[in-house]
């Protein structure tokens, strides 16, 4: 139904991963003394099909979306949070406006849809789908129009980071009770019971949580004869926000750009860019694992190990800028070491 | 015998703890959202006694020295290399050159002595104790005059940072068969048998690692009446720069610095800073851990979680200085986000 999602993805370059991999081990260090970062250096060497791995033009695009499933009372927060959230972003004032201030990286905020229509800011982009999703307790929370069209918006700013020269872009996201969706989503696709799942999200009690639960529960018997295929279920429980994440993860890959995956909500967006497209696999980076109980489980039906592990639970793509100098620092140390013979050091006996 | 060892160490101010939570706690996200982040910026407010956490100035030292019981053949590179990587620092070609420029944090390197007399070179003190330290095998590494030598270097150096309104340092160590040394302090200090602490080092085979175990059973037998105090311990097994270390753990706590800890060998020289003078615990923040079987251990015995796990293990203050944004980030975070009502942003649902 998407036309694009047809287009070839680039391949990991087995010769560049192997000459990657001989100039680690000429590198002044014991050979794998750099654990985890001479495989990420190694891997973007194959993605870039360089020796020089280079994620130096970076930027950061968040989707914001509200969520019919929030009238259910699965939230922490209020729904309005979702529009005061996305003013946030625009005057500089969030987690994520520090981080990208810190890394110098260009920060857009891309409006998919709110209950509060907002007027024009700085750093965001309107791009309204509808006033929020549906919510998905009885009836899909989109119609096929709707995810076409988070699909081709993400598409185009992919597109235009790609036109501009970005080797690498971190997605986040905004939308009050995307956890209720994106639990929704993970049990759906996996048949995983929604206890296993289900977290606090941005921190309710455990009442609240048995009600989360029980809401996820009934929605996914509800809506059983729409989970046919992963785009199905996207349309059926996702966000505009989560489609417009999965559609970038993919597009991301077929335009050569490296995404660096954020938390629970990221990560359920990157499982369903990889069961849609395996090939994008090795183009998602996995910053860190959250402390939203679901995610560990994410995580491991993607069957990866994210970068950090600082219980963070807040979305917007922190943990991922919050990585994004390590993985810088990987590719600087390939690139700018000295080597054994460069630097007149002895190498290992034998 | 070494006078200011006594000097006390700046306590955790729990008036500034306190109003450090109470801001987090009103920063636009959910309380505790940003996990061990928020924990770091407030125990760093609580250190420095201020509202606004701050380590934009810092500093790297490395301390190289070189280990009498290399000659045992307890590493699998040559001890040239200790003398080789010195170079190497200097011409800004290691794994630490790359990142003190993408930090842009300045470098500076003290040889305490190694078996090659070195000459003039930039970023790098000559600091000579003696041409290395004797091999312990038999015998003391070290001679009163030459730990009290290290403490006082270390003194020097860190009142120098101080001087200089340096807010927290990056120590990091080179010195081939350090890890021998470090393993040996440990089981000295803890009485865990060399079996479960002592590892691969810069990467040895199966049958080097069983030598290795074995020439640190024979040095703890022969130095048996040598073990009576953490001191007395450091003077027998330990190399000039891991008492460098150790010191400068303490004295950076006494002058309001903070530390951040490397891997193993600093991890070793901070379990010594701690049992010598437990209060500067507070000032250490440990930042990986290292593929060295005994780190965990280590860390253990510290009853510390350090930030990161990345399989590091090649010392020189690498895995500290891949861990500087990040507690970067979590002081930016706590001084610059936007609050619930500077944002007007709608708080929590009760």
């Amino acid at each position: 139904m998407i036309d694009w999602l047809s287009e070839p993805v680039g391949q990991l370059d087995k010769g560049f991963l192997l000459q990657a991999q001989e100039k680690q081990n000429q590198l002044t260090k014991p050979q794998g003394a750099l654990g985890v970062l001479e495989e990420i250096a190694v891997i973007i060497s194959g993605l870039q099909k360089t020796k020089q791995p280079n994620i130096d033009q970076a930027e950061i695009i968040i989707y914001a979306a509200d969520h019919g499933i929030a009238q259910e009372n699965v939230s922490a927060f209020p729904q309005v949070v979702t529009a005061e959230m996305v003013k946030n972003f625009s005057a500089g004032g969030a987690a994520i406006s520090v981080l990208s201030k810190q890394h110098d990286l260009s920060l857009q905020v891309i409006n998919l849809g709110l209950v509060i229509e907002l007027p024009r800011m700085k750093r965001v982009e309107h791009q309204v789908i509808a006033a929020g999703t549906k919510s998905f307790l009885h009836e899909q929370a989109m119609d096929e129009r709707q995810i076409i069209k988070a699909f081709n918006t993400a598409k185009k700013y992919v597109d235009q980071a790609h036109d501009s020269h970005c080797q690498l872009l971190i997605f986040g996201e905004m939308g009050i009770a995307n956890t209720s969706s994106a639990s929704a989503l993970v049990c759906a696709l996996s048949s995983i019971e929604p206890e296993i799942i289900t977290g606090l999200g941005t921190g309710i009690d455990k009442d609240a949580l048995a009600h989360k639960v029980q809401v996820i529960k009934e929605a996914l018997t509800n809506n059983k004869q729409h989970l046919s295929s992963p785009l199905e279920i996207l349309q059926t429980f996702g966000g505009f926000e989560i489609a417009a994440l999965t559609a970038s993860f993919i597009r991301s890959a077929q335009k050569g750009i490296i995404s660096l995956v954020d938390g629970f909500i990221c990560s359920v967006a990157a499982l369903f860019a990889i069961r849609i497209k395996p090939e994008c696999k090795p183009w998602l980076i996995f910053s860190h694992r959250s402390a939203e109980q679901g995610h560990k489980k994410v995580l491991e039906l993607i069957a990866v190990t994210p970068l950090l592990e600082f219980n963070l639970r807040l979305g917007e793509g922190s943990g991922a800028a919050l990585a994004y100098p390590l993985i810088r620092s990987a590719c600087l140390l390939q690139n700018e070491m000295a080597s054994f013979s460069s630097a007149d050091v002895s190498e290992k006996l034998t």
